[in-house]
């Protein structure tokens, strides 16, 4: 029996991230499915036993339940063998990697995010109206986050968004990244 | 001279949570005030040489500059002695607060932070008016987070957000509260 259990929908960035993570550092783990769109994660069994938050990813540790895709990478970092550039243990390096992993929130996930909902989930699958003013500011939002990102991240010379070398970062930058492009790739 | 040099304005709320904790862990440091409301982070010299994105909190360590409150917080428990319930070591006790640290940003600080603007610096600082209806749906969010607070969180049966002692997770979501609270106390 493996020590792990991950929660998640492969509709999910974080999720995406995580697994991504787990997979490339070769953690073993029960991969539990969790069907978003079926609304899986308001079911009372998964409130009472699989996390209060009805969110996905979640990792289960035993009975040590954690969210948030960002606390879970630390945890496995800590208790895991993790090649050292998706988190480095040097004090400033790591500091690089937490300082773009904080400010991604309220930038990168949040944008991104409110523009995909606006742009595609709420029209085109929950057949709700978006008007053409909002839609426009949403994007405007977060193209302005991508001009941030371009600039004062990539901007400052480095290889990856934290570093000369790859990390936990660019991971979910780029499936964060991904969910709106892909949404333009198919107009 | 002391090592660090820390940009606040008491104003805002992750500045305040930093200069608690560092003031209660007796932390030396250059206290480097930037006026928001004057525009202060705005100047070119403010971009150049104390931080690119143009907001507070900023830390500078000799010439190590980092941002967002959240990494500047794990910075200082690697680099400096903080008492341990601030940020535990312990691997699990260290996530029960990283799982607050990252939910809040968009839970917490989003939610009251919208209202706190749409109610308060919007109409009566600039002048903009704000259209009931909307500052009805920015406060419901508000509200929606501090029920999750008081039954996700709090309903847990520990102390505090995070465990049974206090964490950095307490000062950052009372900083948070506070203002859109002191809001009312005024009416
Ligand atoms: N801040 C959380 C975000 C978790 C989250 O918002 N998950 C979404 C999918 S990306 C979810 O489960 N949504 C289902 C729902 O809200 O009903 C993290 O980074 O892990
Ligand atoms: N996520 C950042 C937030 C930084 C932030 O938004 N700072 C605000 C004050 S609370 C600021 O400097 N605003 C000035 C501006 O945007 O012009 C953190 O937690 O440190």
């Amino acid at each position: 029996m493996t020590r792990l259990k991950f929660y998640y929908d492969l509709m999910s960035q974080p999720c995406r991230a995580l697994y991504i993570l787990l997979k490339i550092n070769k953690i073993p783990f029960e991969p539990c499915l969790v069907n978003l769109r079926k609304g899986e994660q308001y079911a009372d069994f998964f409130k009472n036993q699989i996390s209060r938050f009805q969110k996905v990813p979640v990792l289960h540790d035993k009975d040590f339940k954690l969210t948030e895709n960002v606390a879970i990478l630390r945890y496995l970092t800590r208790e895991f063998q993790i090649d050292d550039h998706w988190y480095p243990k040097d004090s400033k390096k790591q500091a690089r990697v937490d300082e773009y992993l904080e400010w991604q929130h309220n930038n990168t996930r949040l944008n991104c995010t409110l523009y995909f909902i606006h742009a595609y989930l709420n029209p085109r699958l929950m057949g709700k109206e978006v008007k053409p003013e909002e839609l426009a500011a949403y994007k405007r939002n977060m193209e302005e986050t991508l001009n941030k990102i371009e600039d004062l991240w990539l901007g400052q010379g480095t290889k990856y968004l934290a570093g000369d070398v790859i990390s936990y970062a660019d991971i979910l930058a780029a499936c964060e990244l991904e969910q709106p492009r892909k949404l333009h790739s198919k107009e």
